[in-house]
C-alpha cells in the first residue's frame, strides 16, 4: 500500500525544474513553434525495477498541465529493454523542456529500486529484511527511501529524529553502552526505539542486557554474526551492517540476522538507463 | 582557479541538515552531555580524488560555529586509504549531529571527482577534453558540475538556458537541421553558442554548413567518429557522446574529437568511502 | 541534557520578526534616536516554569547582534513574580523592535512548560510519564514539544511519520485491529513502534495479542483503566488519553498506566505573564 | 463583509501539513488501502463560535483535491455540542492524513472567536469596541486577527508598521510625550495614526494636547478611566488596556472608553473542542 | 531618524545576488587568482541624491565578509560627478562578483531619492508634503519607499492593508461615497484612516461630510483644487494626485493642498549614474 | 517564437501580491460585497509597445481563478491611447485587489519594450542588433530581458554564469588581455563565449589576436568605432556600449558594429501609462 504523497515531492521537483530551465529553454523557445504537437514515450534501455513514475509525471504536468500522460507501468514493476514506461501527447516544446528533469528523477529512483530488488531477491527465503541507511543524496531522502520500499526493502530510521541509534562514536563519547542506553531511555517518549552498534560479542550482550531494542553488528565476519544471533536469542532484533556487498548479502542473511542494512543501494546505485523518444 | 562560492551551496546544505536533523538529534541529545569535548577526523577508506571539503566544513560550522576545523587536503588532491581529510575539535554533540550530512556531500562529490579524474587520465595526451552532461542529481547540479571541474573535467552547458543544443528530438519536431540552426541564430544574442546532435555524416555536414558552433556525434562507432572529425576539418567543435564507457574513452579520444561528454561521471559514480572517527 | 538546536527555530523566529516588523517599526524609527542606549529586563509577573530563553535571546540578537544579553534563569527553572529572566543592554531602538516577538515566544513556551510541570508534579511518585499530543500550534510543534520536555514531560510521536498510532478512525476504515496491526508490521522497518487506540477491554486484549507495542485507552473511566493495566500485564505499554483534566491526572496515574497524554498542555495553556521594562 | 484571502494562509497551512506529515503518514500508508472511500464529519463537542472553516477545508483539499466537502456552518456561527461543522466524502486515507492539521487550525481559531464573542457580548449596549493586541501566536497573526473579527471584535494595528503606538518604554527613552508625538508626526505620512500609552491623567492631557489620535489607558482603575474619558472629551479616542479580565470587561466598557484591547483573546484562549468522525 | 532595518532587505539582496551569479561568476573564477587584492571605489558620474549605501554595502559583505568598506557619503547626501560614495579594499574577485548587484540597488534607489528631492525642493516654502504611491517595482517596495523618505518625501500607505483608500473604481462598485465610508468605518479598528478619491467639488463635500480623514483630488485643474481646499476648510486632509509633472508640482503645492502624491518618483525615475573603479 | 514560461514568473508575481496585499485588502473587504460582479478593462493612456500581458493575467487569476479574462493585444503589439489591452469579468473585489500589482508589472515591462522598440526602429536597415545589459531591476531580470525580446531586441548574457565578459576592471586585476583570455579559454567548457571590453584600437587588436569571440567597444567615439570595425574585419563580433543615447543609436549602428548594448532600456525606461476601469 506503499505511496508517496505529492506534497512531499512537489517542491523538490519544482526546484529541479528551475535549476534546469534557469531563465528559459533557449533551444525549444528558438526552434519549436508554440503550438506544434508531438507524441513521446519513455522507454527502458536496460532491465530493472521502475520507481518514480508519478514523480516524472508530475514534472511533465508542472511544465504543462495540458500534456496528456498515460502510465504503462507502475512503481515496482520490472522492465526489460524496449518496454514503454510512459506515453505523452501534447505540446512538443513542453515535453522537451521537462524531459531531462523527469528522466533524472526516474532514472535515479529506478536505479535504487533495482539495486534494492536484487538484494531482496538474493535473500528471499530467509527471515532477513533489507533496509536502507541515511547515506542518501542530500535533499532527496524522502524519494530515495520511497524507492527502497518500491524495490521491496524497508526503511531504517528516516533521520536523527525518529529513533535512537547509538553508534561507535557515541559510545566512545558517552563512556559505555549501559549508561548510554539508560540515558536514552530516560529521555525518550514511549514510542521510540533504541538500537546499539556493537563490534564484539561482549558488546552484544551488554547492549541487550541494557535493554536495547536492537543491536547493529558492525562489520562482523559471518561466524561471529551467527554467534551473535544465538547470543541474543530473540531478546532484541539483530541487524547486520557494514561492508556487505551484493555478492555477500545472501550469506549474511543465512546467519539468521533479522535486518540487513545496505548503504550502496542509495549512495552508489547506478542510474537505470531510460530515454524519451519524441515523434511528430 | 576553480572555486565554488559559498552563496551557491549554503541553502542546499542547510536544507540537507534540516532533512537529517528533523526535529532533533535524539541520540546525541539524550546521551552526550552538552559540554563534552572531542576530537574527530575524516579518513579516506578507499583511493580517490577529494571534492567538497569546504562544503563539508560548512556543514559542521553551520551546526556549530564553535567547532575548530583543520583541512588536510584540498579539493582535487588524490587520497589513499588511511589519509586524513579533515580534523575537528570541539563539541562532541555537534560533530555527531553534522557527521552524516557532511559525509554525504563529501562522499558523493569525491565520487564524481574520482570518476572524472579517471577519464581525464585515460585521455591524457590527446586533445580531447572531458565534459559533463545535464544528467545530474536534481537540486545538486551546481555542486556536481563543480566536482567535475575538480576532477579535471570541464562543464558542458549548465542548463537549458546558457547554450543551445539541438537534439534528435528537436530536429524531429523542427523539421530539419538547417531551419533549426537558423531559427536559433535569429533568436539568440551574440554570446550563446549552438550545437547540433547528429547521427550520420550527412547530418554532420548539414550542421556545419548551417553554421553550428559544435556538433555532437551521438552513439557513433569509432571509425565514423574519425571520419566526422576529418569532415568537419576545424569548421566546428566535435563532441562525442552516448554509450562511452570508462574502458572505451581513450579510444574515443584518439579519433580526434575535441570534446567527450560522459553521463556516468555524475549519474552513476559510486560514493567515495570516507568515515569520521571521534575520540574523547 | 535536553536541548533545541538553533537550526530548528531560527527560521521560525525570523518569520515572526518579519510578521511583526512588516516594512518597519514606525514608532521606534520616528521617535528614538539611532544611537540612544538603554537597559532592559524581562521580569516575571506570575509564577511559572520558564521555557524559551534562548529563543527569545535569538530574537533580540537577530534584530541587533550588538545587544548584550545576560540570562538569569535557565529553561526549566521556576520563577516567581518579580524574578528577572533576561537583562539587556544596548540600542534602545533594537530592544523595542524585538520586544513583542521575543515575549510572544517566551510567554507561550513558558505557559506550556508551566502546565506540563503541574501535571508532572501531580503524578510524582507514580510510574506514569506525562506526554504531549499532536494538538500543537501549526508551525510551532518543534518548539512546543521542546517546552513539554522542559516542563518535565516527554514527547509522544512528533508527527505522522515517526511511529504508528492506529486510532478509532483507522480501525473503522481498516476493518479490525488485528489486520491493521499486521499490515503495519509488514510495512514498517524495525525501528518504529505501533500503538493502538482502544475503547474496551476486549479491544485491549485484541491489540496486545496482535503484537501492539502500546495501547492507548481512550476516554476510559478509572476502574476500566486499572482493569486494562492488569489485563495487559506488562505485555505492552499502557497509555491513558482523552478528557483528562488537571484535577484528575493524579487519579489516572494511580491506575497504573505507563503514560498519560494531555492535549491541554499545548492547545490550551495560557501564556505566562512576563514583561520587558526599559530604562535609559 | 469580513474575509481572509486564501493567498494569506495557503503557505501557512502547507507548512503545517509538512510539519505533521513529515516524510509520510506511516499509519495510513500501512493499513488503509489507497482506494478505500469513507465519510467524515467534524462535530462540535463544546459550545462556541466557529472560525476557520475555509482554512480547515483548504487543508483537506491540499492533501487531496478529490475530497468532497460540504460546509454546514459559516465562520461566525455559534455551535452547540453535537453540531456538525463540515462533512467530507472521499478517500479515507486523505481524510486521516489531513485530520489533525485541519482540526488544529479550526480549534485554535474557533477558540479565539469564542473568547472574543464573549467579550463583545459582555459589552453589548455600550459604545466600546473590542480589539486585539500583538500578543498573537508567532506566524499566525493574520489568522488570529481574522478570528477576532469573526468573533465580532476589530483589529488594533497589525504590526509595528501600520500605526504608531508610543508605549511607556518609548516615552522613557524618548524623554517625554510631547516630543515623541511631534517626532512621529514629522516622520509619518498622512495616513497613519498616533496613539500614546498613558498611566496618569496628567499624561492623558499631555498626549491629547500634543495631538495624539488616541490614548491608551494602561492598567487604570475604573474611576480614573472614567475621569480620563471626561478629560479627553472627544478630542481623541480612548482605549483601555491591561489586566482586563472577562469578568471586568463590562465594567470597563461602562466607563465610556471607545476601545478595549484584550490580550487574552489571542494568547490564552483555550482551543474549542471539535473532532472528526470517520465511517466507511 | 529614518532607517531601514537590514532584516527587511537581506533576503531581497540575497535573491538578487543569486539571480546575477547563477551557478558561478565565470569570468572572475577563470581569470582572477583567489588571493589577489585590490582597491575599489564607487564614484558618482552625475549629480543626485544618494540612497541605499547600506544596501550596497550589504551586497559586498554578503559576497565576502572579509571586504573592508568605508562609507564616504550617507543616505540623503547630495553628490556631484566625481564624488566618491564607497571605498573597498580586499579580494578583487569578490568585489567584481558583487559589483553589478550593488550598483543596481544603489543606482535605482538613488534615482528615486533624486527625483523625490527635486519635487520636495520645488515645493519648499509651501505646506505640502510630497508622498509616494503604490506604483513601485514589484518586490522592492520597502526599499523604494525608504528611498522616497531619504529624498525628503513621506510615505503614503504601504499597501492595501494599512489604510483605506476608496478610489473611483470602488465607488463605482460600492454605489456611492457615503455608504462606502460608513462601511469602512464599521469594519476598521480605531487606528486606520480613510481617504476618498474624488473628481468633483460635490464629491469633495460628500466625502468630508461622510467623515473621511482625507480626500484625494484626482486629476483636477489648479483652480478646482484651490476651491476644494477652501471647501474642505481643514475638516480633512487634502491630497492632490494624478498627472502632476515635475514642472507643475510647485503650482499644485500653491493651491494649498496638504499632500501631493507622485507616481513618477518611483515608476519612472531614471537610475543615477554611478560606477565602480578597481585598481590593484 | 519568444516566450516566457509561467514557472519563471509565478513566484515573482506571488511575492508581489503578498507585498501589496499584506494582511488584507482593507478597502475592498470593507466596502465591496463578496458576490458583487463587475466588468473591467485595462486601457492604454499613452502610445507604446505592450509586454507582460500574460504576467498581468496571471496576477488576476492568482487572486481569483474565477475571473474571466480576454486578451485583446499580444505581447509585442503597438498600442495607442484608448486601446484596450485586457478585459475582465467577475468578482469586483478580486479585480480591485489584483489591480495595482497587475498594472505595476504590465506598465514596467511595456515601458521596457517600448524603449527597446524605439532603438530597434532607429537602427532598422543596419546590421546591428540591439541587446540589453545586466543593469536590470534586482529580482526581475528574467522578466525585463523578456521585455527586451518583446521589443525586438536580443539578450546579452543573462548573468555572470553564462558567458565571459572581461571588463576593464578584470583586465586591471588580471594584468593584461592576452593572459585573461587564455585563462578563460582554459577554464571554460566548449559552449561558452568570451568577450573583451576594450578602450583603444590597440586593445581591440590584442583581444582579437588572443582569440576573443567578441569585443566590446567602451565609450568610443564614432570614428574610432568605425575604425575598430575595419580592424576586426569579421574575426570577432563587435559590440558598442556605454553612453549611447536614443538620439545617437542610429549613428552608432552605421559604424558597422554588430551589436549595440543599451543600459537605459532597462534601468531608466519610464513606465507605460495604463489604467484599469471598472464598471458594474
Amino acid at each position: 500500500m506503499n505511496r508517496l504523497h505529492p506534497l512531499l515531492y512537489q517542491e523538490i521537483v519544482d526546484r529541479a525544474l528551475l535549476e534546469d530551465v534557469g531563465h528559459g529553454d533557449l533551444t525549444s523557445e528558438a526552434i519549436i513553434p508554440p503550438h506544434r504537437l508531438a507524441k513521446g514515450k519513455i522507454v527502458a534501455k536496460a532491465p530493472g525495477r521502475i520507481a518514480g513514475v508519478e514523480v516524472a509525471a508530475y514534472a511533465f504536468r508542472r511544465v504543462d498541465p495540458g500534456l496528456e500522460l498515460e502510465t504503462l507501468v507502475q512503481d515496482g514493476d520490472a522492465v526489460q529493454p524496449g518496454d514503454e514506461v510512459l506515453r505523452l501527447r501534447g505540446s512538443a516544446r513542453s515535453m522537451l523542456t521537462a524531459e531531462r528533469v523527469a528522466l533524472n528523477f526516474l532514472q535515479r529512483l529506478s536505479g535504487i529500486a533495482t539495486e534494492t530488488a536484487k538484494a531482496v531477491e538474493a535473500t528471499r527465503g530467509t527471515q532477513a529484511i533489507i533496509v536502507d541507511t541515511r547515506k542518501t543524496t542530500p535533499g532527496l531522502r524522502v524519494l530515495e527511501k520511497y524507492a527502497v520500499r518500491v524495490g521491496g526493502g524497508r526503511n531504517h530510521r528516516f533521520g536523527l529524529d525518529d529513533a535512537v541509534l547509538i553508534k561507535e562514536n557515541h559510545i566512545a563519547v558517552a563512556g559505555g553502552i549501559r549508561s548510554a542506553v539508560e540515558a536514552a531511555r530516560a529521555y525518550l517518549g514511549h514510542m521510540h526505539k533504541i538500537e546499539v552498534e556493537v563490534e564484539t560479542l561482549a558488546q552484544v550482550e551488554e547492549a541487550v542486557a541494557a535493554g536495547a531494542d536492537a543491536v547493529l553488528l558492525d562489520n562482523m565476519d559471518l561466524e561471529t554474526m551467527a554467534e551473535a544471533v544465538r547470543l541474543v536469542g530473540g531478546r532484541a532484533l539483530v541487524e547486520a551492517s557494514g561492508g556487505i556487498r551484493p555478492e555477500t548479502v545472501a550469506q549474511v542473511a543465512r546467519t539468521g540476522v533479522d535486518v540487513i542494512s545496505l548503504g550502496w543501494i542509495t549512495h552508489s546505485a547506478p542510474a537505470l538507463d531510460l530515454s524519451l523518444l519524441v515523434t511528430v
